[in-house]
């Protein structure tokens, strides 16, 4: 069904009140789908068509829907079928809905629930925000390696409707340690009879749960892993991240860092998001970079009016100030993001080696495109302006330097930023162009000194 | 095995030459981790580890390797080996192989090949760079709609060796039309005499070949698939594009839209990489986007030279030109990047609604923001260089007005852009600067009349 008539649908459907129809279509639609499709309605309508549905129905979509619609649905909910919710839920979102309940409903719900899922939940709600833990699912099928093939696969097919997953299946010993991993692909391609201590692969790769949660996404994507172990610190098996989950960290991380690279970059509080960062924040990160940008600003400005005298002498100086220096910016800009690229590509790291490589790559460019941009600009300075060969060479020779020294330190900008264990995207394009303004100046006006200086001891 | 202790064993085999070390060390180790380590030894050195396996095994790990090096292999090897590889290679892995051969080197391949591998690898090799059928295996599992459960599972195990992956089994009619798709979970836990006509779920997700490949990743994360079938022009079914080959996709797509917001967007080229692209491509590109923002300093300076008459009554306004007309593009950099950032992440489209929704958000912060820099930069001014309240006006004015409009402009590009049909992150860190220093001097210099233009009056 194409998205007008599945929007058509819901709609019906909503005023309707056709419970049977509505089942139908929730069986029959991929839950992504439904969820956009119930933008459009508001809280009211879409309980109303949730609580048609049977329990477990009622979880697994619910788990689709953005945090904020489903914390606005739960405060709707009567309280059975909230229980009901975490009940049947999957156990990595049910442990954020819980995290984002208030103090007095957690405790309202805590004795509701049986304890081995309230166990689950407290363990799991327990991992701070942005760890692998936080993004951990303890839905996850595991054999013994005592079983054979035969044995697995029955325990699997038994226990398989509440695992996210049971392409990935975890040999553990009976304390939860990660012995080894086997996958369906293995099980069903090996002999019945065969132990799984035997065919079972050694020494998987995996993850602590304490680690940052874009790790373990990396580890997914560099390992082509359907999903990946996650152990705490007493080498127990915790639960597992699924390669869903790591997609969509991924996006996200790399979404926050263009957003960074914009000079947005939060300092230890949550990523800005621009529908849903509350004013405060928003604003408070914000005029923090700006302030910043300010103060260089100030420290360029200050500079530059105290050339005053230079600047009386030959006003057209003046003119030339922001193209000069902004270039310095752009061709930092253009270097640090290249470099940025191929670090998150893989084929550049924090190392000398790397370091030479890069510069030896840039050195050449950021001469020629600097030479470029000076006869470009000295020649539109001569035609526009009509200016002296004095001014001519102070334009050209600093528009060069600036641009080439732009080029240069931008590329090197990511590595000090890695070197000080930080992402290079902090260091954001702004900041870059401020910094590059800074040392602009002081080539601009050194130029304009070494060519023009005599103006001053004339008028003088 | 760590990093250190398998970059010494590789070292170590290579200069022995035990082939039966090498084999243990290759059937034990991820491939992601051997072409890591590989890294330090020379092509002959790889080539002759490699020679030691068999035909299969070497095929499966060449197929790892970056593609640079794959070339370098490929033409040291002898020719028996290289069609060996293509013999075995996964079919996606070796029709990108088959693209980057010399026409001599294609044209003395194909006639060795069996007539069956050679037609796979023309039709795959056949899709452009870029597309959804470059990323196509046609190793993908299939099974017919007549089929039993217990069938479709012995020919599934019967033919799996070959398979990329079996976890996603589509269902094809004679004309190898996509009727439908079972996963191997639905298999295992099904009934052994169903049909798969009965337990298949109609009407999948899919891409077609000539699509972006980047849609194909977006799908698959969008609908958490582990692999999407892909069809041709008539509508039979080419091959599947698998989970981890998306996420290496958006990982590029996502660090190359880092680099175009840096100022680097290749027009209809290849994407600019630090190491890998020529020098006459990296200069360039970035030498015409720096001519394009060159020529729009040149209309800011030009603009500024004109007002000469004012600046030589008052030079202290030349000071402040940089860092007000800078704040505009500061402010926007962070609401443009932010705008894009909730494009990426599904929470903004291009709709009037969402535009609506993001000026509503925008707004009040540009306002706070413009209002707190002008108040600091006007407090700077005074304190630094004891200007007059005439020109503490129109800084604080134009700084204000400068970084508010900035922040709103900034937010209301990636609209405009998507709307031409452009990728938001074209309209660059360095143009959006540009454009807000030429619209900035316009603000300035006006309300820099407003205030002073009777400077003039009494001067001439």
């Amino acid at each position: 069904m194409n998205r007008e008539d599945l929007l058509f649908c819901v709609r019906t459907l909503s005023l309707s009140r056709d419970a049977a129809g509505f089942a139908h279509l929730v069986r029959h639609t991929h839950p992504s789908d439904l969820i956009e499709a119930f933008e459009v309605l508001g809280t009211e309508e879409v309980l109303a068509l949730l609580m048609t549905l049977d329990a477990p129905e009622r979880a697994g979509l619910f788990a689709h829907f953005a945090d904020a619609r489903q914390d606005m649905l739960v405060r709707a909910m009567p309280r059975e079928a909230v229980v009901q919710l975490f009940e049947h839920m999957p156990s990595d979102d049910r442990a954020d809905l819980f995290n984002r309940l208030g103090e007095d409903a957690k405790q309202k719900l805590l004795p509701a629930l049986a304890k081995v899922e309230r166990d689950d939940i407290l363990k799991l709600a327990a991992y701070p925000e942005g760890t692998v833990g936080s993004v951990t699912t303890s839905d996850y099928a595991y054999v013994s390696p005592q079983m054979t093939v035969a044995e697995a696969l029955a325990h699997i097919r038994a226990t398989a409707p509440d695992k996210e997953t049971i392409y990935a299946v975890y040999v553990l010993d009976d304390g939860f340690a990660l012995r080894g991993t086997v996958s369906l692909r293995d099980l069903v391609l090996a002999e019945e009879n065969a132990l799984i201590g035997q065919i079972m692969r050694r020494d998987p790769v995996f993850a602590r749960a304490q680690w940052p949660r874009t790790q373990a996404a990396e580890l997914i994507r560099h390992y082509d892993l359907l999903a990946l172990p996650v152990v705490n610190g007493g080498e127990k098996m915790v639960g597992i991240v699924t390669v869903d989950d790591a997609m969509d960290i991924e996006k996200e991380q790399d979404a926050t860092q263009l957003a960074r690279f914009g000079g947005t970059a939060s300092i230890g509080g949550p990523d800005l998001d621009m529908l849903a960062s509350p004013f405060r924040q928003m604003f408070g990160v914000r005029v923090f970079w700006l302030m910043i940008l300010t103060f260089f600003g100030m420290i360029t400005s200050t500079f530059v009016a105290a050339q005053e005298e230079l600047l009386s002498q030959a006003i057209v100086l003046a003119a030339f100030i922001a193209p000069i220096v902004d270039m310095g910016g752009n061709t930092g800009s253009q270097s640090a993001t290249l470099v940025i690229r191929a670090m998150a590509l893989g084929e550049v790291k924090l190392s000398w080696r790397d370091i030479f490589l890069v510069i030896r790559r840039e050195l050449p460019v950021a001469a020629a495109l600097g030479i470029t941009i000076a006869v470009l600009e000295a020649v539109l300075a001569y035609f526009s302006k009509g200016v002296g060969l004095d001014v001519l060479m102070v334009v050209g020779l600093s528009m060069l330097v600036c641009t080439a020294l732009g080029g240069i330190i931008g590329a090197l900008l990511p590595f000090a930023a890695r070197r000080i264990g930080t992402d290079p995207a902090t260091l954001s394009s702004p900041l870059i162009t401020s910094v590059m303004d800074l040392i602009g100046v002081f080539i601009y006006f050194g130029f304009a000194y070494a060519f023009l200086g005599d103006l001053l001891r004339h008028a003088g």
